[in-house]
């Protein structure tokens, strides 16, 4: 038996009826010219939904955490200094993985459900080669203000997660000094989870790492087969083989992408916002309480306190089994304190929160 | 419009049609008790197809070359002797890999389309770490022998591409001796690309790197989510997150095993053998000459030499525009001179082997 469950936790979603669909197209080889338009057109679509024009734009071949370690991995020089802001679990793994390859990291902690503080950030290092931070925090549900971030970066490297808030909430890397940037493709963008877009832009490619001790991520030889190729000739330049590119996953996430742009960006994130709103007051009304600072909330992921002597996995669990309907644990110290339901791509919408709530009210036995 | 192609070069091959229908089921979330019962039943059936009984034998969430990665950046102390046999492209990036892990690589060259000589390779070092090999060559069609290697490694752990020939060819990881291993979804297993299986047994993960320099492909850190949970425990125990595993894709991996191993592994590697020596003998019927040695060719991946005079980009193209049926090229230095046929998965079939003879035949004039 099929299970069709409803996917309301930090992600995967349930992706766009059009991004299923084509998973189950016929398969392109990775080097057909049908396949290599299909990639370029991937690559500039995704530059609308990051609000880059950097050339070297593309979907990495793994899944968003894979991103990060190619945005570390590719930039970090051994002994560089990098200031990361820490206010939950995304922030806490970009400390690890960077001191992997060899960072000085200064890690600047923050209460989780609070915002990056970017005065505190800003001022944690006189000169930083690299400064860390992430947009949407998929453990807290809370937004950052990166622009503020960009604005005071000075020399350094702004690098920056955006796995929950692309395709979610407002992104304008290029305006913001977004110099690093990966993301995921199963939340806000609606697609499966498996690829990992990605951005550079030149002045971090510049100061890049020559040989990065990752083979599979370096973005010198990536480069050869997407992105720029793509862009400094359309797509007519010699491709180079680097490796079997996931050809049904690219094929996904352009009709993904095709179906956003469709709709338009604006009223892509109006849709979120709407569904988040809706469901954060609907919560409420229920007597629950929001664990996000107040002013910091995602609209696509809202994290809800457990009310007291709730068993908060015996809720998740008779959700799934009763109503086939995914909520999230919360992250690492809030795992049993905190939910976090996500309505992100296709799942924002108002039947969703309908449902939701309904299913919620029912299984806390409230109203 | 959509294209629908003949997928006979080197890889990715056109699915099984299970292993499709799979992609496009309703995604489960990745935490999921459904899903975790497919990873544990996937992670089995990797088992059976790699004759092995390693507890951490799983799919990775990244395409084959990211599982040539893992495998060094696991096991590369820095400093270790690793002797690597070169007989191809992937034998050649193996030594690239290893060397970005810190590894003191000795390279022993072959020319291509030769099988690696087991003896130099033995005898190349008096006490490697590692020895590492491509089982089957996808750059020249070669297949070599990984059992003499296992045989007379000594203290050293054996290190084996199986991209090309994992559920194509015979494969023991265990009897063989293999310790650490990595394959493709994309080729004999019948799946889209975008996952690397992978095994690895106890004596090699004893000596493992305690913290790898990649985050993503530590082993130690994925034990907690899938594969040593699966075995220890029947699945029943605490799964760690560690990042979101592409479900989508695991989903279709699961059909395809299943398929594979309903019609019974043996005759799955009796049905490549048999289209690939009927692809050889007709090849050599049309006055085509065979690249790969003589008692070495794999069945599932043909190499054939291009004739004098012949353009060889010209008839891919001409393959693909006329028949939508996809070729390759040769690799590396014999790009233009070498033609790469797959027959692999689904397309090991008679009606397969005749289509590919029928094509050239009327594309090359001959006949």
């Amino acid at each position: 038996m099929i299970r069709e469950r409803h996917l309301f936790g930090p992600g995967p979603s349930n992706p766009y009826p059009e991004a299923t669909r084509a998973l189950a197209s016929p398969l392109l080889g990775h080097l057909d010219p049908e396949f290599l338009r299909i990639m370029d057109e991937t690559c500039e679509m995704l530059r609308t939904v990051w609000g880059t024009s950097n050339a070297r734009t593309l979907p990495l071949s793994a899944t968003g955490s894979a991103g990060m370690e190619a945005a570390f991995v590719n930039t970090v020089h051994p002994g560089d200094v990098v200031v990361v802001a820490v206010n939950g679990l995304f922030g806490q793994r970009m400390t690890d993985v960077a001191a992997r390859c060899g960072a000085e990291v200064v890690a600047v902690e923050h209460e989780w459900g609070q915002p990056v503080d970017v005065d505190r950030v800003l001022s944690a290092h006189p000169s930083p080669a690299i400064i860390a931070a992430v947009h949407a925090e998929t453990s807290t549900g809370v937004r950052s203000d990166v622009e503020a971030l960009g604005a005071g970066k000075g020399d350094a490297l702004l690098l920056v997660d955006a796995v929950t808030s692309i395709a979610g909430i407002e992104l304008r890397a290029d305006d913001w000094g977004i110099d690093i940037g990966y993301a995921g493709t199963q939340k806000c963008l609606g697609v499966a989870p498996g690829l990992a877009p990605f951005t550079i832009g030149d002045r971090a490619f510049e100061r890049r790492v020559e040989k990065p001790r990752s083979w599979y991520l370096d973005l010198g030889m990536l480069g050869g087969y997407v992105g720029e190729a793509g862009v400094k000739d359309g797509g007519k330049g010699q491709r180079t083989y680097h490796h079997t590119a996931p050809t049904a996953m690219v094929a996904s996430l352009h009709a993904g992408l095709t179906r956003i742009l469709e709709e338009g960006l604006d009223a892509v994130h109006a849709r979120h916002r709407a569904a988040g709103d809706a469901l954060q007051s609907g919560l409420q009304d229920l007597g629950l309480e929001l664990f996000a600072a107040e002013g910091s909330r995602l609209p696509e992921l809202t994290t809800v306190k457990v009310p007291e002597g709730v068993d908060s996995a015996a809720v998740r669990r008779e959700l799934l089994e009763r109503f086939d309907l995914e909520i999230g644990a919360g992250a690492g110290p809030y795992a049993a304190s905190v939910w976090r339901i996500g309505l992100m791509g296709r799942n924002a919408r108002p039947d969703a929160v309908l449902l939701v709530l309904a299913a919620l009210k029912d299984v806390l036995g409230r109203g």
